[in-house]
């Protein structure tokens, strides 16, 4: 068995009875029932992942995975190829957006290239590049099946890792030239949702810059033939490393049992990727923000989950996730320091 | 002239042209223009509140008003009446729902009775009883002219206090027994919106209670003709001190240029009868969460604020702000912290 099945049949479902301890916690908490909203449903959620009501995040990982497309051949971004090495330069230095919010949040960032066109010039990258970069998907597949089970299971290693380490929840981001494309491709062959609802400007296409983008799709698709039905093949054929990855992680998240939250369109697309490899991968996700991508309301109809945050934000990176966080402390927070009708002898 | 006409007076628009510097700076940041969407709407608003771009929160402060009103006695809350002195002894203790949020936020507390039935056997409570609840709207005015501009003014001190302390930032609170009634009535009255888009479940009313709720807040507005072009007219008859209170609490913030976040619908029916006494207010304010109160989508629209969080809560106590707090900061540490293209020599 390879590391992605085995992996696959390890997936455990939420613990019923911790969820249940929680849910009866909370409706003895100073407050009517309820009336913390979707922090009580996180909270809930969280004891179901842990097995145990409230507890500690000792330690938050944000897993950036960068990689490059070759489907930017076609003209599809705004932005030239070399963009994705200086974004993950400035996000080792610490001046990127997701390094702000990073900070900001208490989280480390683990940043690492699974596939860029070019080398980061800085020691901290983790250098795991499977390729520079994948095939133009409108000419052939992006990559082998080979390539893509090896993209997946660099993911798995990265936040099992990242677990190792001590980190008790993770989030997900990405930099790559071109990933809105290979995103939005993914989600419409896995989801049969059109690429109306879907395709979005990324970081600012005209008009024109849309409709190529969505021609260069339906190109890709019509060639490949990806099959629905199996997403290692639709991430091979119009994927790309990064999301691949992506789906690693949530396959390992969920497998060592850690919430892991889910950052905007294009982490939302390998979520997708990975709970159509199994469906339980869903219960240990949380969305952060509702991105200004039209393709994450898909995403988040398709998992089931409502975004947390409003905030209009489409830069990736892992920023919604970081923002995330605090919300999802809060609700352990709730959970392990808010008083009792008892504490106050009702 | 009285300290509310003379706060009115002082309140100034926003500053323009540090707006606009902020816009550019953040233009400059090392991400497609926009793509931090409502982050770099908020840490434009602050550039025009403070008259600088960024900047630091040395001190966060939420503002509770704690106060009772006398329409509960027609049967319009599920809770007894000396709950309110039970929360807010809870509050002072750190247990409560906002105790904790305020916490994870860095943020302080500030408890003021301002009209609890009770005393509240805690001294550190404020203590600015202006009278023991309010009386019942359905059968004469809640409270006199007077004394509403007393409430008004409390706040209005209490909210200077906190910044004469070194609070950059303000939330608003508030604790009381049938408040969801008085600020249904406040808003009815104040936006001419139907009450069957304002008047919500509180903390737990059946289909019974709430037609009653309704039925009532028919009442005392017919009977007690508030003046809807008169907030404090409209505060005094149909509203509470905890409202009047927060209100106020609105008026110094922006008399002072800082910047306040509204809770839920208690919070925000207050911030409706602050804008109503000058439009400029709005300027200053923030909204946190889409409360499950129905009422809250008329104070947003009212407003023209969008909220920032999407987690169904309702329970008031300034627990939305607490949470909106981090993502404020999150704004103008994106202001402060990212680096430009100018930085990586584009």
């Amino acid at each position: 068995m390879n590391p992605l099945s085995k992996i696959i049949k390890s997936i455990q479902p939420l613990d019923a009875s911790a969820m249940q301890n929680a849910r009866e916690l909370l409706n003895g908490k100073l407050k009517p029932p309820g009336s913390l909203g979707r922090l009580e449903d996180i909270a809930v959620k969280l004891a179901g992942i842990g097995g145990v009501a409230g507890g500690t995040f000792r330690k938050k990982t944000i897993i950036v995975m960068c990689a490059d497309n070759g489907v930017t051949e076609e003209g599809v971004s705004s932005f030239p190829a070399d963009i994705s090495v200086l974004v993950a330069e400035t996000m080792l230095k610490g001046i990127s957006g997701v390094s702000v919010l990073a900070r900001h949040a208490g989280a480390d960032l683990r940043v690492i290239d699974i596939g860029l066109f070019g080398d980061v010039p800085d020691g901290r990258i983790i250098d795991r590049k499977i390729r520079r970069g994948t095939s133009n998907m409108a000419k052939g597949p992006a990559m082998g099946r080979a390539e893509a089970e090896r993209a997946i299971e660099t993911g798995m290693e990265m936040a099992g890792a990242a677990i190792d380490e001590g980190a008790d929840i993770l989030g997900t981001g990405e930099i790559g030239i071109g990933n809105t494309t290979t995103a939005s491709a993914v989600l419409h062959v896995l989801t049969g949702e059109g690429l109306g609802g879907i395709v979005g400007r990324g970081a600012g296409l005209t008009d024109e810059g849309l409709r190529r983008k969505q021609e260069v799709i339906r190109r890709a698709v019509d060639l490949n033939r990806p099959d629905p039905n199996d997403a290692v093949d639709v991430l091979a054929k119009v994927g790309g490393f990064d999301i691949a990855g992506l789906a690693g992680c949530y396959l390992a998240a969920a497998s060592r049992r850690r919430p892991i939250v889910i950052d905007g369109f294009i982490a939302g697309s390998a979520a997708v990727a990975a709970v159509k490899m199994h469906p339980g991968v869903r219960d240990f996700m949380f969305t952060s923000h509702a991105s200004a991508e039209p393709g994450v309301a898909a995403i988040t109809r398709v998992l089931g989950l409502e975004p947390m945050l409003a905030l209009d934000m489409r830069l990736g990176e892992g920023t919604g996730a970081a923002l995330a966080f605090h919300v999802i402390e809060a609700a352990v927070k709730i959970m392990n320091e808010m008083g009792t009708f008892k504490d106050i002898g009702m």
